[in-house]
């Protein structure tokens, strides 16, 4: 570590270099800029680096040590102790820059938040004995730059998964890994050019929509019927790109029957530059009838662009996704985008192919669903007695669940039962929040509850007090 | 991992259900979608998933077994054989689908490579214990999403880093941690908004280049002279938004004298939405003089978007680069685009946490520095007779050099002298190579040599090879 101490000499200051060295340490220690357990180099570092003698950087750190500032540790050498408690010249933080995980903490017992995972189940030991086996110094190439789509191997593993279990047809040259769904929405925006018109189904995934927005994109909210989104709207908002969800659709939790995907691909087939990007984001979980496969295995004429992640199979933090580019677009990718290093660590790369083809991936979602459809079942069950006001739907997939009113939003708002809920400890959600513009009026009062990261226990809890919150209503 | 096998019931083929089952696993083997060593599910699993009975999917494995396309292990299960030499129906891969990587492979002895870095020396024993030490169960936290502009302790360390060694002004929560530079200049790009015009240093880092070209910006190139880029022409040429490299410009190796800082600074501080991008790609690596430290820590009117990465002091495969946000940036982010998740990995970002306050990338720099600094001292010495004819520039920091031509272009080209080096089995990156347009004609022959991923011995025996080449060509 450097250190840009700015050292004047005898002739331009009185105060000796050892002093000015032990200052500027100081000063930095109870300004926090040098934090509580950082090591300081060595004396001899020091010296070396500002160009003054070795007993004057000694000095120096002697001063400190005899203040408290800092300490020896025997064949360690200086570190930096926790001046808490000492008088000290605190650095101002302005409001600017207080954290941000601040405005999101909130006070609730459980929350049926529809993002989570379930963590207890994470293969910490796979992952660990996969990560040492990569991390052995025979295997430098790693530590280099790779393949800008992905590791070849990984790309092939991938691919292999989704053909067999997606029934998506891909090969691996037509995949390109990246950290996150939201980075591949930055690529692929450029690998489509001209500004297209996004289509989203309403109420949608804001998270996909707010990177349109922040991009400048015209997005159309097309509104849905109970097998998806409106091809009709589509043709008549003039929309160049539709972003759906047919497996699973989130937060509706709605299944594109066959029909309605036939008539999608031919929107898409009918004019020269339209595509559909499938947001395939929790197909691993079903728990009734045959899995759904993806609307890209029927794509005759190169117009789907399938997208997938290991956020929720695997863990969030992973940031590892996935699309399947059609040939026009993957020609185009290779033109001109492919220069885009991966953002994906090579090191994770390799420990996820591990953990693909080892079987420890299969063996982790069989867990998984089974975990889920506990879950899954018990949350069913305990709401039971509340379905004489509500509705239960989209409860055959996924991780999370849908409670629609039985009554209509003149009687009770969903602003009322989710602040109900809460008042009660409990967080839901509104579906209002799902949608991209204020169009949802026309639906019936309707909150998401989410399981994938509550125990049993919770689960329990949960519904025990939305109960109450909810039939207190009913007597009043 | 689920099966979409298409199963047709008896009244609707005479083909019986094990034999479908058997067919459609042999035509995916044949055909490489499923790969050598994958595991195919239990029969049990597979049985639940078609509805069929486990007699029906152990009859279709039992054939596949007889047949040679699967093996059955001990308690594992079924694996797919590799059935190379085997007569097979080998997919067709389309001219399109050719990987990309054949493209770049060139035969040579020695790659003077500019980009390379030394992974002889890279800690593989202390990451993979740190790495050990970050996954444990009892962390369940880190699996989950985390802060957006990266973990709050790595983001403290980060700073406190740049602070002492590069005398950059910052708080921990200016910083944005992002998978690699171009990501961020991806984010960067959406957060100064409103089309800037780009000025780069030219010739440059063309990566740089080619995101802001990808992202439709007008970018202009503008000249140096001896001590950076030229202020008048970024007025002249009416630049919002200045690329610059102060500290060690890439790839000539120009330091800018605080003269032209401060003219810089002024320049950006003299119109509103004026700013300056100070890539510090690698300050770390410094052989002679002061440290030179960071333009933003003269900033006085928050100006200066400062980028560093750990892709050359630790590895490229890591993919973690940072940004320093000035003020009204910073604004701008928090209101319209702090929802990007993060694109590093959260364990990742802890390992390079404890990694930095460990220690252990102090000691890892200090050995990078000692190793670099060696092969630094021997190119130089080796390159000593070349000297009559070529000028050695930008030799005092990073881990590449220049050689200048001391004849005119008209009686050798660079071409002429990157072509006699790769006829000779030696890769020479010619300077023409890192402009963004023709506009080079001006300097004499000069091409770049990196050494950071060579040993001694190839230094030595590029170095030999290209006095050759180019002492043949005197005597011709």
């Amino acid at each position: 570590m450097d250190l840009m101490i700015p050292l004047q000499t005898a002739s331009e200051s009185k105060t000796p270099l050892y002093e000015q060295i032990y200052r500027y340490l100081k000063e930095e220690i109870r300004s926090k800029a040098l934090l509580a357990g950082s090591r300081l180099p060595s004396t001899r570092t020091l010296a070396e680096h500002l160009k003054v003698s070795r007993s004057t950087t000694q000095m120096a750190y002697d001063q400190l040590l005899s203040e408290g500032y800092i300490e020896a540790r025997p064949y360690r050498g200086y570190f930096v102790l926790d001046i808490k408690g000492m008088l000290e010249l605190k650095r101002e933080t302005p409001a600017e820059f207080i954290s941000m995980e601040e405005e999101t903490k909130r006070d609730c017992v459980v929350d049926f938040s529809p993002r989570g995972i379930d963590l207890e189940s994470f293969p910490y030991g796979v992952w660990r004995k996969i990560t040492k086996k990569i991390l052995v110094d025979d295997k430098k190439e790693l530590f280099l730059s790779g393949n800008h789509q992905g590791e070849q191997t990984l790309r092939e593993a991938i691919g292999s998964y989704l053909h067999m279990a997606r029934g998506v047809q891909v090969h691996p040259e037509q995949i390109v890994l990246g950290a996150g769904n939201e980075y591949l929405l930055l690529l692929l925006w450029q690998i489509l050019g001209g500004r297209p018109v996004i289509g989203m189904e309403n109420p949608t995934y804001r998270q996909a929509y707010r990177v349109f927005f922040a991009l400048g994109c015209q997005v159309k909210p097309i509104a849905m019927d109970a097998k998806g989104i409106r091809v009709d709207l589509l043709e008549k908002e003039e929309v160049d790109v539709a972003y759906v969800m047919p497996s699973h659709q989130y937060p509706t939790g709605v299944v594109m029957p066959v029909g309605r995907r036939m008539e999608l691909l031919r929107w898409a087939g009918e004019r020269e530059g339209r595509y559909i990007i499938e947001d395939d984001y929790d197909s691993e979980f079903r728990y009734r009838g045959k899995p759904i496969p993806a609307l890209q295995g029927s794509d005759q004429k190169e117009r789907v662009i399938y997208i997938g992640t290991f956020s929720r199979s695997i863990a969030p933090a992973i940031r590892i996704s996935y699309m399947v580019l059609p040939q026009p677009l993957l020609q185009r990718y290779r033109e001109k985008y492919a220069f885009y290093a991966s953002t994906v660590s090579r090191i994770d790369q390799n420990i996820l192919y591990e953990f693909l083809v080892s079987g420890a991936y299969e063996r982790h979602l069989n867990k998984m669903r089974a975990t889920y459809k506990a879950k899954h079942d018990l949350l069913l069950a305990k709401l039971r007695p509340l379905e004489v006001d509500f509705r239960i739907l989209g409860e055959h997939a996924g991780v999370h669940i849908l409670l629609r009113s039985r009554r209509e939003r003149e009687e009770i708002s969903e602003e009322e039962l989710v602040e109900r809920a809460a008042a009660a400890g409990v967080r839901v959600y509104g579906l209002s929040s799902f949608f991209i513009h204020a169009r949802h009026n026309f639906y019936p009062p309707t909150i998401v509850l989410g399981y994938a990261n509550l125990s049993e226990e919770e689960i329990a809890e949960g519904v025990k007090r939305l109960k109450e919150a909810y039939m207190k209503e009913k007597k009043e």
